[in-house]
């Protein structure tokens, strides 16, 4: 693959600056932002969760799902966000409990849910489920019984089971410090822990004490946005947070030259298990699976599968799981 | 009020370009950006909604809604929203549905939407509405049904009797090819046209030829976004477009210094009937409305009120349609 070019890089709508900025450490992020107000209730929510599934030996797993978003200033009014509705999080929390494991879903909030995601960003709105019945009393439309009654009993079924726990986030602050948590109190399940990194978080902020206090003014020409890179969070997740854990983490890109690389870079820098690479225009029928001294092992739907609507959630957590389950037998 | 202070007009991270940028006419937005693909079918659903309500003389109220995103690339991976859910152009829909007009619900996709807005962003998930019946049937929720058989007959009727089109943008340029081709088509219900703009529209934008072709690279340091001033599409609305009709902006700031001062400037520069101002932090019970050579009339509800959940746009729309018969006879 040739180096990428200093062009690919340099957009004429972005410079990226050379006086030597540095990226801070995670640690000065979270002593230089205030923690969430909901981090302490969804501790203890964490906790009594992975306590619960412990005792019964059911394997847990962390899904991260949804894009963070990135205030412009601290009235927000303007903030920075990203593409993902949260599907792919919500689609492989199906199919993981399917497999048996318990899941923390940590989701933006409002982005796509397991089961609840067939219903709520679809053509249908909330009310066009329902019908009136001959005597005028609203009721389910018999076009989607069928649906919501097999995607209650399971979502139902997972709730009362104590096998599906969702907390939210909404900014990219919000999302680092949930993680912090979450990951120190699940790390103690050591290998029986899964780590699934979908959310889409972002790659850039604008600390806080540098945010404009009130709603930028467009009336005198032209904004300039100056903004810092994220600290590279899985660094400590891997080495600190949870060491023992399994951790799958997600590469997406749109130039196809820079997906495979950046998969591998992100392998060696962060010496987890496992990266999932994806395109951003291919990303519901393909992706790559990454590890370490190994081919890159492809996934794909055919087109008879992609028209069915089948998800390439499937595949991917089968191949998951058989490697989770071999790295918890070979250690 | 005293003149805004230099200091307040230029945050640290913003830098206020003075090198003679120029904000581009509306005319030169259209010509340099691709329109979306459902614009066309959008045109027809407003044409033959505008016609049928025409020939029954009932008034036409163009309402938008939500907020609009600005695309960082062209493969968009990021994007600029802002916080506008849509509740306010949802909640203000259902009062002026319920005082007889005809709605145009043109909305951010996803945002609420009028008699479903509260079901789609609450607490609850959409499979929290449901309960296992006796022989494990599912069915409506007991807790719930009133409520669902309430708006579900509201929403029903308003679909059935042509008293409520919605139609969808997600970007800042699908709402301003939208806007505009609304705007030509309920033009032609002169004063009884009204167009209550409430979506919350973005000031800055990076013009296409611009952008950056892939996801923009976080490995080199900080990223300096430069974007340029949206035109201001209220000038031409209120000139050519629409010039016949009672026109209704929104003003929103956070620093309350700037509200009034900024809504007056509106309406001088723009020479439409009423700007409706408010703060990003009380705009759920507090809202001024402002008209040329007159007071600024304060609309609050009391505390009372606020507690019941009585929405503001119920006093909103009851000045409002007020204002409307009046300069509708006036005329």
């Amino acid at each position: 693959m040739p180096p990428i070019s200093e062009q690919n890089r340099q957009p004429s709508t972005t410079s990226l600056s050379s006086k030597g900025d540095k990226v801070i450490d995670p640690s000065t992020y979270f002593s230089t932002h205030v923690p969430p107000s909901n981090l302490n209730a969804s501790k203890i929510l964490v906790s009594e969760f992975v306590s619960k599934n412990s005792k019964i030996n059911r394997p847990v797993v962390l899904v991260t799902s949804g894009g963070t978003t990135v205030p412009l200033e601290n009235n927000t009014v303007r903030f920075i966000d990203n593409f993902s509705n949260g599907n792919r999080g919500a689609a492989s929390t199906e199919r993981l409990l399917e497999e048996g494991y318990a899941v923390i879903f940590m989701h933006r909030e409002h982005s796509l849910q397991p089961y609840n995601r067939h219903y709520t960003h679809s053509a249908e709105r909330f009310l066009d489920y329902f019908v009136a019945g001959e005597n005028g009393e609203v009721q389910i439309n018999l076009k989607y019984k069928e649906k919501i009654q097999t995607d209650f009993e399971k979502y139902s079924k997972a709730i009362n089971n104590n096998q599906l726990l969702m907390v939210t986030f909404v900014t990219l602050s919000d999302y680092l410090f949930l993680l912090r948590e979450v990951s120190l109190t699940l790390a103690a399940m050591k290998r029986n822990a899964m780590f699934y990194l979908a959310a889409a978080v972002s790659d850039f902020f604008i600390p806080s004490h540098n945010m404009s206090e009130h709603k930028i003014q467009s009336r005198e020409g032209n904004l300039t946005l100056e903004m810092n890179q994220v600290p590279k969070f899985l660094k400590p997740l891997v080495m600190n947070w949870a060491p023992d854990s399994y951790i799958v983490s997600f590469k997406l890109e749109t130039d196809p030259e820079l997906l495979v690389p950046k998969a591998r870079h992100a392998l060696s820098n962060y010496g987890h298990q496992i990266v999932i690479a994806n395109m951003l225009h291919t990303r519901k029928t393909e992706v790559w699976l990454i590890e370490d001294k190994k081919e890159s092992h492809h996934l794909q739907l055919d087109s008879k599968e992609a028209a069915n609507g089948v998800d390439i959630e499937l595949l991917i957590i089968q191949e998951l799981v058989k490697r989770h389950k071999e790295w918890i037998n070979k250690n």
